[in-house]
């Protein structure tokens, strides 16, 4: 058998030491598999003097990055440091010192891939990313090398596990978002700063990924639509059950006639569907493909070993493939570099959607004719409607209605008309919808 | 950019037919992916005066299969030609004329896999079947690369659309087997002769591939456990749905302490797993691995396109990989030729499960005891149990029961003594219950 292939890893927080006691744990699978070891010999940690379980007597354990990513001895580095400062400097040093690099940095990967691609072709060397995006589902492999025979034709996926619990908690419990907020980052499964995950960011790092993997075009992060679960309330939720629908924080991305659909939000999806049935932390990914139609993928999307999992397998692919001719590598992006096509990223405006509208009516008959007009104006169609009477001596009744599928900036005109009506009260609450029947 | 692959087909059917349509209609994307072009050069079919839609002038139509795999031109030689005896001797010949093979045949693979898998290491070929297992979904893709971090423990999948379809309609309608088979033949989801699909071979073909991928061991098709769907009365489908569960025909292989269980059998599952709600002839599989832990694979099991999806991706894999060195590809079965494992695989006797128990008591008190008192000396506890009252007239109760897990010789001897009381009418009908939680 060959020697080991030498890794170095830059961090040893969570996802680190998953890294490194799934590699340890399955170090006899992983050989078999691999056809050699795969060994952590460098390791970069914050502080030396903590206890890092899976450190050995064979590490050696550097508060430096340098020692790591210079280091001769290095065949391997692992990024898992998090942010997209330190860690592209980092990553890119290691590129320029030859190293091939297993990152799980999704917001590194999708606001600065296309340098970092193009530095590691140069190098000829590889950056693997399967840990950043869906954890430890294996979505990137099968977008990228499974369905390689299909035109994709869109992607929606549950890919923030923090923004699926409180949707699941919430719809299981009637609850308010910001009491379930709480409670998730009582778990631990919110930081304690939730922005990035509840304002869709995280979402949009792994959608701008699945696009360009989906489609060959470049990285463009800048370009996503993002909307997060802040403005949720439990009375949405319990009017969508009530039609028949469950609202997922779905990233989405589409190829039209006119571009790349590139937009995350909440969206009423129908109950009957198995991606609206993938409750709580766990994530999910379903692709519709011209040759294969629909496939789903589901599993952890986080987690210190789920992690580890797609970091391991990344690893095993590169020690594969370390004595191939890069030009025989799959590509970065699925796609060769030079075919690359710059499609034209749709303005949110310009998608097309069914929508959840709820409003408040003050008089019910009159207004009900108004609002329709105005719909019809606008040339929304309204596929199901329900009216809630008021609830002891309030004047308003809750209408709900689904449109049929329409161009978004006709519905935003439609909202505000109709949010100008005498007979309505407050804003008009939008929430898209999708069938994600093909 | 490189001169395309050039590919021979062997077999111009319905998965012949829209591979060759998959590789046109995507030419382009399948290019810009692999970097080079992929090619049907050479195709044979059964007759060559019948139409063939996708037979371009670039393709040489012929009815000798020798003219494929003995051409020096080719590449890559597919097969497809179904069965194992023609289709063995072909993918020998291919690949000792050194040709790469791609096949969907899954007995094939099932039963002489051994024998091909050393004959193309030998020669430094690869052989690719994705298509083998779960038609388009890149199942072999996930398990042999994408988990290779991890220590499988189990599988359980929805990997026979037939049968899958008709049990489906079975619970939708409350039909019969008979009757529904009749509805699936008509429809073309079943075969004039349905053997393989519904006494389960067909599924146990592929379990029997998953395993290997899963556990490092040969492939062992003679030792499947088989069972197929006949039995299944409507009665029992209500039933299992009164106690909350869905009965699914799964493929299940486990590791266990003792050996490796391999069995294909109808199945109780909770009715809120995904798993349980993979409807009609769609497939899933569902992984349990340590340190990924649950993950599920959805998509079509079979017809053209889907399958045809499978073959591409294997076609872009083997481009990719034409000028590695064999030592260096992703092994066949997932480890390396030399690190299979000859686990012991459990006789069905020996395995652990949940069962569902459905008598016909004719005197209901005294039997009761008498049933609970036999149960309790096997060492059976009953989790859940349910008495349907006899209607308008019958003089015997049904009685179903749902046990605790345990070995299947205990439930089979507790069977055979409750199936002599005097108060027990006919057979005592058994399904295995999984709860799949890990």
């Amino acid at each position: 058998m060959l020697n080991p292939v030498k890794v170095g890893i830059l961090g040893l927080g969570t996802v680190g030491g998953g890294t490194v006691h799934v590699l340890q744990r399955n170090a006899e699978e992983i050989a078999r598999r691999a056809g050699r070891g795969i060994v952590v010999t460098h390791a970069c940690a914050k502080e030396l003097n903590k206890t890092h379980p899976y450190s050995t007597d064979e590490m050696v354990l550097t508060t430096q990055l340098s020692e790591v990513v210079s280091n001769p001895e290095v065949d391997i580095v692992i990024e898992l440091l998090g942010g997209t400062t330190i860690a592209r400097e980092m990553m890119l040093q290691a590129i320029a010192n030859g190293k091939h690099v297993v990152t799980a940095n999704k917001a590194l990967i999708a606001k600065h891939g296309n340098d970092i691609f193009a530095a590691a072709q140069e190098k000829g060397v590889m950056v693997a990313f399967e840990a950043a995006v869906a954890g430890g589902i294996p979505i990137i492999k099968a977008v990228r090398e499974g369905l390689a025979g299909n035109k994709i034709e869109w992607i929606a996926g549950i890919i923030n596990g923090t923004s699926n619990f409180i949707l699941t908690e919430m719809r299981d419990k009637g609850s308010q978002f910001a009491d379930v907020l709480a409670e998730a980052q009582r778990l631990g499964y919110a930081e304690r700063d939730p922005a990035f995950d509840i304002e869709g960011v995280d979402a949009a790092h792994k959608l701008t990924i699945l696009a360009s993997l989906a489609f060959g075009i470049p990285l463009q992060f800048e370009k996503v639509y993002m909307e997060g679960i802040t403005k949720i309330s439990p009375e949405d939720v319990q009017y969508a059950s009530e039609l028949g629908y469950i609202i997922k924080h779905l990233g989405i991305t589409k190829r039209t006639d006119n571009g790349i659909e590139l937009r995350v939000h909440p969206t009423l999806v129908p109950n009957k569907r198995l991606l609206a049935n993938v409750d709580g932390v766990m994530n999910a990914v379903l692709v519709q493909a011209d040759a294969l139609g629909q496939s789903l993928y589901y599993g952890a999307g986080a987690g210190a070993l789920p992690t580890g999992s797609s970091i391991v397998a990344d690893l095993v692919d590169v020690t594969r493939t370390l004595t191939t001719d890069p030009g025989n590598r799959v590509p970065h992006l699925a796609f060769q570099p030079n075919a690359l096509v710059d499609l034209p990223i749709l303005p949110i405006e310009e998608i097309e959607s069914s929508y959840y509208l709820r409003l408040s009516a003050w008089d019910k008959l009159g207004v009900m004719a108004q609002v329709t007009n105005i719909l019809s104006d606008n040339g929304i169609s309204i596929e199901a409607l329900i009216q809630k009477e008021p609830i002891c001596g309030a004047a308003h009744v809750s209408v709900v209605m689904l449109t049929h599928k329409v161009v978004e900036k006709q519905v935003n005109k439609a909202i505000q008309t109709i949010e100008k009506l005498d007979g309505i009260s407050g804003q008009v609450t939008r929430i898209r919808l999708e069938m994600l029947d093909g």
